[in-house]
């Protein structure tokens, strides 16, 4: 089983450790991005995982590329073209300071690409997945032209498609509105992954539940999920992770799924000594589509999910370096952190 | 509005991450120093601070000013002069073990200097604020009495005063005690700011509060700051700040003021992360000088002083590097972490 | 009073911060291993301390030796062989990821050498107390033949014997059953030193009591010492550590001591940011020995040993770099973590 | 006497040591370019220098006017508006492997800036000289009139104007020819800084020296320099660098200068251990400009641009860290590298 | 056409900068290893190129295989099997002082496995051109059988075979002679790689040129060749590198090819600031196979692969970190080392 | 045979790689001082090595203590007392800029003692060699008098005296000439070590040698000791070193020894990528005691001390990690810097 995921990866320049922007002067540079890190994800869980995106030909997108080739990401499908690498800053935060995160993405390779840039038939060949997300429909006209056009060659072609809705206010600024996009594209999804607040800015879906609060009620998260299945009846499900956000380092975390005939909830996880909570929704879509598509039932397909991206936070960088064992020891319900020898 | 303040900066020589001294043969080196620290917290806030010291000439101290200036500083009246530059020598702690602080700071050009050193005319020309503190008329009978001298050269000019008495006990070795020179600096102080400890060894006024217990006692801070208000007529308030000390890690932190009229308190933070403690007192007398002069009303100012001294705490180094975006987002309450994109 | 401790050091290869291995090209790389860590916890506290190995006559095995050197371990007695220097990769968990160690030990020196390879008369002059730990017989027959040998050594010459039971599952892997042979080595013990898990795989004595769970029943606790003394009657006592593991970063720490007589309890600790875990049963040890040599009653030296080990958690590298007043600031009570200066 | 230069200042990302790109996963962070590189040198001699130019309101740029202004770079007309900061790579060659530069400047915020977005009145206010390089022009067309309007708003002042030609030839494509923009900017300079291909590609006068053999002709430098005053009447003087690169490590340098009057050269330096020659010409142009304005005479001021070049390429960075001392001991001939104590 | 090769990859450990062993509780970390170096030189110019080992199953052995993956070499037939990932570690040299490697490489997986472990079948499967070294079979019995094997089966398949001779004096030590192996080795070969001590020590060859002079004779290395064609008439051509070691960071390097009907000579390369000559010879090993696939003429191949070892000398690690375009600008002649822009 | 050594040590805080001060907020620390860097010297070569001093009671001095005890110097009579611990500042220099240090070693322990603080007796017990420089009796009166002191003492016992007159300009600053005192204790020297200024300026011995010009004139040295063997008669022999400074990265360097029987002259290195030359003549005479005390004669005793101070330029740090193969393989003639496997 193939999958295929599309979307933007931007080179990652973060501070060290806890300093503020340019305390030293040195950034950690890695690679990340939501479609690429699902990706990685699937790859380090023993998938056979395409990435595809635009990128300009320099040594730096070339040194993107070869990270990805080394998690065992296919890449030969990556296109190439005019405009920049996107880039982004990161500084970490710590209690109540909030982690930052300035982004310089515009005129990158894939925001100036257009319909009729990628050669379809060859992306597709063989895929039975395809990923994307509500960032790259954001970034310029011509990425929603191009967002589009791949989920209709993928409905074209019988590929299941799940899309994070993955709303950022910041990025919608080309004129149309996120629910407009996000509406026409819901409609080619399968399988959907959101929070609270993707649902209510991506699909304009409103819900009585408290983002800020981070009191969870159940039963308003399977109300918001039979909300959006009843819209979208293609939509054969619907994962909503719900993060407590308590201070930069502490986090509750949990998801539930809604597949029109159940409603399932995770385990809770609170994570109190965050490592890295950056690429941690993309770490909940890639072990979603693995638990989906590895276990026979949607229970264990969830908490796969919810275990993996509980993890993620644990581990620095974009990238959800762990693998089967590491998630499904949690899933089993070992979370002591005692020493693996 | 200018601000001044006046006191010793030191180079701060720091083992790396939470490695005790020489565990690893680098140091991480940065500059700080109480008054020097709300020197620049002024100047974050976007206010015009000078900072006024004694310094060798040496490629070090020069280091030093362009930190500073480079924060917005202003440097035109430090001296230069016969000495050292101070040092201090940090080890961060965890948990129950400690941070630790070597110092070598004997000698030091601002120790050595004497009343005459400053040229008070240039150093005061256009100041509207003056802040000194209790660590340097603790660090030689010279610089005790400059710091009488520059209180004298305040209020003949009508700058208002803030002192912060901070007492530190492995200073005051000149066989002078802490409480004879505190009490005459006092008399010329408008703002004190204190902790529970530093009235009682630095103004000889004693109080019922149990330092180490943590637990807080409004009252009794309330009729501690009554009862030095009423030893200082010129003291026109007095803020107390109260550290929780649960663990190298763990604090609580919270402060009140009394202003003669009403007793004000600040919302209580716990800190369970603690990047870097050092400094987090000057964060506080920085943004109190920043709120009395910018609120309308002093439960504000305290506020935005509680609040950046929470920040203070996430942030490594003796710099507070947060603008006053950052502590209103706190002060509105928002202390969630959430990553700002 | 002299020291000797016997057991295999090696070079311990840890990704920076908590990176997975490999996420950068650098390792952190120290010195480490059980026997070695307590010579270093007793030299610390200023205790005349020697370590006896096997190691390998090449440029990293005499950069460990001068490790050793600099923390004042004797280490003149240390034999050179043919073999390797043993590794030991670590990579640091968070949350609920556990840290990892991936040994690299077989073919070490120590691993290669055979009864007669020690001139223990040189090695024993002046020493008053043996200690080693159930590590060093797993790793070879012949470390276990010369294990033995050491311990008939030590007995001849009425050295106090201590022994770190340490039960290593994936070390037992020569063909021999952990309790066939620490059961002939603790005949040679006069003071026991074990977790519950070590006294059960190592010593085949069975309890009641949940490791996982993490929750302690002291009666328990009591009762497995007991079967351990009345099952070895040359036992003087026995030390049981207590680790409540919650998370990577948060441990519960106690131990108790059953001496025949009484049965003690240390204070419980919680280490909620915990900066490195391995090597804190050695300083647990080293912590027990130190306080039996020292302090009067048993309760003290119980509490010393707890109070050490409890610190060692927020040091990182399997050395305890603290000192004796760090140890009894803590034993009095004072946990708070406040900075020294 | 005040200075102002204008141009573009980028975030400069070196891979660490002679690293390729991304051989690790850090970049060392600075800033630089051609302009600001200047006024750092021109305020390192103590001169009162600003730099102008147009950045976006974030935290990188934010970084960068900070270091500056620790430099004493007056940054008080710094504009803001939209567009990007720009971006370079940078890879360390050595031997016969090339360093290698990857521009990312595409988009910034002066390429996107307009006549009309400067104040220039404000920006002139009170400055004597002006330098300019032929780097802004080519970034785009909105940069290329700014430039043109900055030049004709500088004559108007009977400010003097210095511009260093500084071809790239990357940079020259929005369709218009390097010699067409900079033929009508080099109507307006008094002091002309260039090397040889500069002149050839930015100017379109030809010259017979051969650039790759790195062999010095003076009678052709002295020729080249007369065709260029001959055409342009309003420039007071030449000077051109000679660079002769026979590695990535090991160059010839050294400069001439033809004042109509008189042809100087400098001495020659050879550099046999590069540390970074980024920036080497930007040092030269301003060693130039402080010599013109400090010493009595051409010669003096010649060699203190050429000594001053030399030892950029000593110091790590765009900016050249050394002081009118270092100079001056190495145009006095001490170029022994004798340690200062 | 597909390339493999076969050999040993080892863990590399480097001293930072030029820190001698331990100086800074810091190693570089890295994979290397004749053979693996090849078959990356390989890919990085495009070719397809696998590479084939036996590795055991562990978190280091992974991530060399991710590192191997990312540039593109085919690892989908490596073996893993039981013992260790050998280990080498690097002190980097200056001046007189020379670099040193203390090998950690006994008992590697490589050296357990016996002829049988390899299914030749499929690591052959598609292959044109075999690379193997002197190494191999040099560190144990089984890896002797195993490359005899290899070489027998490469035979059977009509695929052309390079060897590296590549004498280690400190390897050959479980009792046969270099030359008895080799000697049956070189009756495989195609194209024979060497030094002048590599033929002597290992095929038993004796040859007039002094090594340690440096002082190259042409005539004495077009005579070497013809006598080792002359004893092994299946090879096609002799390629032997010439190193004139003048110091640690200044080599002479040249190359000199006989193919039995002309006597080829590179360029001379003069290298003055080495940054990691580990790998110097691999790197030539790889541009000749590169070239002899590429190029029509043999002085052309020659040319390339001199060109790409030099530019090895300014490439940290074992890896040929450079491309085509690279290798080809400085056979042009163009080793100026001026900045790429 | 026992060697003492008695002088300051200090803190050193080298600016990272060529990096200016402060350029990264980041000090590589280690120790060093001319006294104990022979002292690690002679450690080094397997020689029974200690060091005498003064230090305060703190970590820094204790880490400084804990890296000469791992280096196997003696440290048991190390005396500690009021006063700081010396500190200097490196910074870097390559080509024409000179590397650069900052001292801060004003009121150090040592700086504070007087004689009395030394007991003599247990210091000198069974040592046979004592090494001294002109460093000492520079920093301070009382410096001086223990240091006349120490050679009386020494002189009392029969004890061999070498001593390094190494004039430092700056340090002679409390009054005296430093010939006046350098004058009286020549008078208890067996065996001098210099360079031509130290003579000139500790002594007061003209020389027609022209320091800076680097040309050595054999002739001129042998009558430059030849003077000062004839004013001090008690002087056995004068080592004399010459250093040719080319450049920071590149100097010659040379030695001759004059033993009023016979001039010897030293190979002549040249030094092309100098790591750092700081400790290089104190390498010189700790090779120098080793030699003489090694080899039966003095032409092979001076060749040791040349080689070994030329290795130190090749080794970061003030202490030479060297060993006596290192150094007898260059005296052998090999410099090739070949790679040791």
């Amino acid at each position: 089983m193939k999958f295929l995921t599309f979307g933007e990866v931007m080179l990652r320049l973060k501070a060290p450790g806890h300093e503020r922007f340019f305390q030293s002067p040195t950034l950690e540079a890695s690679f990340g991005g939501g479609e690429a890190n699902v990706a990685v994800s699937l790859a380090n869980y023993g998938m056979d995982a395409a990435f595809l995106t635009v990128l300009p030909e320099n040594d730096i997108a070339r040194a993107c590329v070869r990270e990805l080739r080394g998690f065992n990401v296919d890449t030969a499908c990556i296109q190439y073209g005019p405009g920049r690498m996107g880039v982004y800053y990161l500084e970490s935060g710590a209690n109540q300071l909030p982690s930052k995160v300035v982004y310089d993405r515009e005129y990158s390779a894939l925001s100036l690409a257009r319909p009729g840039t990628v050669d379809w038939g060859r992306a597709f060949a063989g895929v039975d997945w395809f990923h994307i997300t509500g960032i790259t429909p954001a970034i310029s006209p011509g990425a929603r032209d191009l967002s589009i056009e791949a989920l209709r060659e993928a409905g074209r072609r019988g590929i299941t498609v799940s899309c994070d809705l993955n709303y950022r206010k910041n990025l919608w600024n080309y004129g149309q509105k996120a629910c407009e996009v996000m509406g026409e594209m819901a409609e080619y999804v399968d399988v959907a992954i959101a929070n609270e607040e993707d649902v209510q800015k991506a699909l304009g879906i409103t819900s009585d539940v408290a983002v800020e609060s981070g009191e969870l009620d159940r039963e308003k998260y399977r109300i918001l999920g039979n909300k959006v299945l009843a819209r979208y009846p293609n939509m054969k499900m619907i994962a909503i992770t719900l993060r407590e956000s308590r201070s930069a380092d502490t986090n509750g975390w949990a998801a539930c799924l809604n597949d029109r005939e159940r409603f399932y909830e995770s385990k809770r996880y609170l994570i109190t000594d965050i490592i890295d909570r950056v690429g941690g929704g993309d770490s909940f879509s890639g072990g979603l589509i693995y638990g989906l598509n590895t276990y026979p039932d949607r229970q264990q397909a969830l908490e796969f999910a919810a275990a993996a991206s509980c993890l993620k936070h644990s581990v620095m960088g974009d990238f959800n370096r762990v693998g089967v064992s590491d998630v499904e020891r949690l899933m089993r319900g070992d979370g002591s952190g005692r020493v693996q020898r």
